[in-house]
């Protein structure tokens, strides 16, 4: 056998496992009641729509580009259909603003990959999307704690940097019903962070992944409408967007993209001509068809089922967590954030639930870029129905209770 | 404006756009005779097998898992479909070493990813694959000029890499009708390849994009299976492989593979895991389906076009090329690459001919990673017609004739 790890570059160093990508296995396993996953109900998707999408694609002149290459860029079809929808956020933005990526995650790894050098500090939230960190660890950076609303110096975000041996480069943050807790950053908080990014010269990466998906409570406007409201231009911002289509429409098809400023997206479509060319071109076509006819109207439907499970899921843990659990009371998106008492850890609880109480989560430490977090879980309840929820939240807090007696 | 070279990371400085994708843009220009691209012929997209691949996907009980999320690994029958193929060029391998990407040029980006930290040493040939040179220049290496049966000693690169700050990583090569050349490597130079890759201590990348493109004279193994018929096993090998379904069904879907020994397999797993989850599923299904139901087919019928055409550029170069001209004669591919009179600058010749010979071809220094091979161009045969051909050579000709006796 090879040694392979004379060869491999530093930076594999930090790839590693997912914890949820291995635990999605578990969902074929047919006596759990698996809230691990915080993937969309497929019973949603609007598949007959993307039947007719991809019929009449064949059907049309356009089936020799939909099976060609494309520019890198992405399809401009789809990228109109996204300006107009991102007016309605607050942010009004051109074609050089909007780009096409493979998913949202693409996204998360090309802004890495354009803005970190090795040692380079990026500041997220403790607790943060795990699959950013992943994303981000393969350019090896110094992780410092944000806090959207905290009280923390740019000097001290600076001295911490250099004592790592970069720079900051960003804060990356999703401010909407965030994975993992659900939380939502409010606009005060939001403005908050726009002023330090300015102290610090740096970027705001804006992970709108859940935003659509919004079921009580006031919109907020998006940190890059707030930026441009402050700054006059898009041009002039230092926030970046990004959205996915995999929440709303599906994400088999991997069409995400990303909105900001014309110079870093100009940057962002050479290193996707460099790295995979362009994004499935029949796909985009796929996505832009059913965005343009139904895309209102499949957030309402998907709106309405998963805000009926987050009621089924909040009045199920109001039910039957003990006395020291606590959880957050999301507005929106497919996430509860559980925190246990202090003496007890989530891998393990996670470990002996899948044994007796047959319920699968995600444990929180894997969140945590400094490892803290081990009193912590996330639930989903995207593709949970009613009787799971109730079924599922009963059997492990029964499970938390006999722990807490325990320790 | 921001100042973002403050942020950007220092790979960001390497990104530039690329002569072959900005002149893509001139195949929309009907007075343009286009021999640039290098892209399959529309014509010849099996569209009808994929109208149907989509189709019965829709009218099937995977249409869920169709639109939904997929392990980053990749979609199983597929992978089993292709260790099919694989075992037919003398590639025995299982699952755990075949992994789909989102076309051979992420599996090339990949590669750099997994390989080279700044400084390293990438072995190419002068000239190479410009997308593997935009690929890995994301990881800045250094590059040192890979030559197949050449007498460089494995000292003498160590020697180099050393000057240059890292160690040589890898040798990458297209051995089958490489893009630009059309060149094919021969069997004793692929073991030469081997030995030296063996004393360095190297990965060999081995760029099959064009493989199955063969039109006449007797096909060499793959340097892959050269390597497992020496070592006895594919986990004992150095060689990856990469491949495409873009040059044989259609590049639009975006769908290639790697295959390899597993120890980097699961490593190039996890990359993907983090970088964008993985390839669209339900294009994975349709390319499943469309190589199950008529692969080799489809193979047999671009054959016949692109070697017919092959034939026709090869005869004009014969027939209107001036003396002091050379070109190569390839058994397979899209490209014949030509050698000017070292007076002649292919760039200048090509702003040259857009305006007067109205014909488009690639300029050749942009393949060189030492910026030499000024008096080379790249013509591509796969989307021309006998008339295009014909007139477009006869026009190129005539006005290389006029440089030579004008220089």
């Amino acid at each position: 056998m090879l040694n392979w790890d004379n060869i491999f570059a530093t930076r594999s160093l930090r790839m590693r496992a997912s914890e949820i990508r291995e635990l999605l296995k578990l969902l074929d396993r047919p006596d759990i009641i698996s809230f691990a996953g915080g993937i969309p109900d497929p019973a949603l998707f609007p598949d007959k729509d993307f039947k007719q999408a991809y019929a009449e694609i064949f059907d049309s002149t356009a089936v020799n580009s939909a099976l060609q290459y494309s520019v890198s860029e992405g399809y401009k079809p789809l990228r109109e259909w996204l300006i107009k929808e991102l007016a309605k956020l607050g942010i009004p933005a051109g074609l050089d603003n909007v780009f096409i990526v493979s998913g949202s995650q693409q996204g998360l790894d090309y802004l890495g990959k354009l803005f970190l050098s090795p040692k380079d500090t990026a500041l997220v939230t403790w607790p943060t999307y795990l699959g950013a960190l992943q994303a981000f660890n393969a350019y090896e950076p110094s992780y410092d704690q944000l806090t959207p609303g905290g009280n923390r110096t740019p000097e001290s975000y600076r001295a911490t940097a250099e004592q790592n041996g970069g720079k900051v480069k960003f804060a990356y943050l999703s401010a909407d019903f965030a994975n993992p807790t659900g939380e939502t950053v409010n606009r005060e908080d939001r403005e908050k962070l726009l002023a330090l990014a300015e102290e610090l010269d740096i970027a705001v990466i804006e992970d709108a992944a859940y935003q659509s998906l919004r079921y009580d409570g006031e919109p907020v406007p998006p940190i890059l409408a707030l930026e441009i409201a402050r700054k006059g231009s898009i041009e002039e911002t230092r926030t970046i967007y990004c959205g996915s289509f995999s929440k709303t429409l599906a994400p088999g098809l991997r069409v995400g993209f990303i909105v900001g400023n014309a110079q870093v997206i100009r940057k962002l479509v050479l290193m996707k001509q460099a790295a995979d060319l362009h994004s499935s071109t029949i796909n985009q076509m796929a996505i832009a068809h059913v965005a343009e006819h139904g895309f209102d109207a499949q957030v309402a439907k998907i709106k309405a089922a998963y805000s009926q499970r987050r009621n089924s899921m909040l009045s199920a843990l109001q039910k039957y967590m003990p006395a020291g659990v606590e959880w957050t009371k999301p507005e929106g998106g497919m996430f509860v954030w559980v925190t246990l008492p202090k003496s007890l850890d989530g891998a393990k609880l996670l470990a002996k639930s899948l044994e007796t109480a047959k319920v699968a989560f995600v444990p929180g430490q894997a969140f945590f870029a400094d490892g803290s977090g081990a009193n912590t879980l996330r639930v989903s309840f995207s593709c949970a129905n009613d009787e799971m929820i109730e079924e599922g939240i009963k059997r492990l807090g029964n499970l938390i209770a006999s722990e807490i007696a325990a320790a």
